[in-house]
């Protein structure tokens, strides 16, 4: 199971080229990168409203569908989940103990 | 490098309960669900930013601090990322190759 | 052409216990706050996107759907745009010279 | 009153070359629209907090903080709110009385 989204990036990459009719994901990727941006505006408005609801089922489901249109995000333009958890290591340490400043 | 996000939701469920100055995540969950959800927001803008500039370094530094604050999210309503990656694999089929509507 | 927005404000207001068939703005009263929120998120996607393009006509389009459902919001409040125009006047000096610190 | 967005424009014309350290708004243009953005950003997802949490005063000073920041990204790109205005008159028809049916 913890390797859902590196094989979600990979069925990702495989209908970057399909035909629009044939997937959700298919047709997000013909509408261009607007449309995906617009969809990770949406959800990310989604998920504040599920928290603010305490509707932990819509957290789970609003979290899904953002870190999904992100993934989408990644493969249009060429990029990996495993680049995103090495920048999330690096932050947090191997170690897992050491939270780095990473604030602006 | 499969098991970030649960290791990472690990580490902050410790951090949860720790002094608001001893670290960045300790000192968020002290503000409160708002300075969450606001972080949240903030990064999802700038996502579409970074993509819109085509920065790819900053796609993922974006990425990272958007799942970062999501993870927190879900561990601050005692969620966790398993749940979410459930969602996702129900949605995306345990074969990883059929894309379930999903669109309401 | 200056008093678009209390106009509008009007409108809204006798809008707001109409037959949900009867207009957009009836029909979004209707299905609640939550469908009122969701465009705000959105438009103000859309509005990071039209500047990213330097897309002009965009750009006040999609600040338009911004201020509009804005609107909708503060009136299904029971608020008013005079009251927003108040904070504004107050924070930026009744001279319109005097900039005032409304940073935190 | 009624004329705020106007004159609020004119000042914030005046300002955009002037020194940064001279004020909040010469700051913002001086840091470039990304800057400007990422407040559009943050403050629909304040506004979304207010709103939910049925903050009534928060409500109106989000919507400032919000429409206020719009006017720095028209007049960054040369517009004015006027032609805002008028979009959002076109839309609703001059007499007011006529929604018309602006979605996609």
């Amino acid at each position: 199971m913890s390797t859902t989204l590196y094989r979600l990036a990979r069925v990702l990459e495989q209908r970057k080229d399909a035909d629009p009719e044939s997937s959700y994901v298919a047709s997000l990727y013909s509408r261009g990168e607007n449309a995906i941006l617009k969809k990770i505006g949406e959800e990310s408005a989604e998920i504040i409203m599920a928290a603010k609801d305490g509707n932990r089922r819509a957290i789970v489901h609003e979290t899904a569908d953002l870190w999904f249109h992100t993934l989408v995000l990644l493969v249009h333009h060429g990029l990996e989940p495993g680049m995103v958890m090495e920048e999330l290591e690096q932050r947090f340490g191997t170690s897992g103990l050491t939270e780095k400043a990473q604030r602006r």
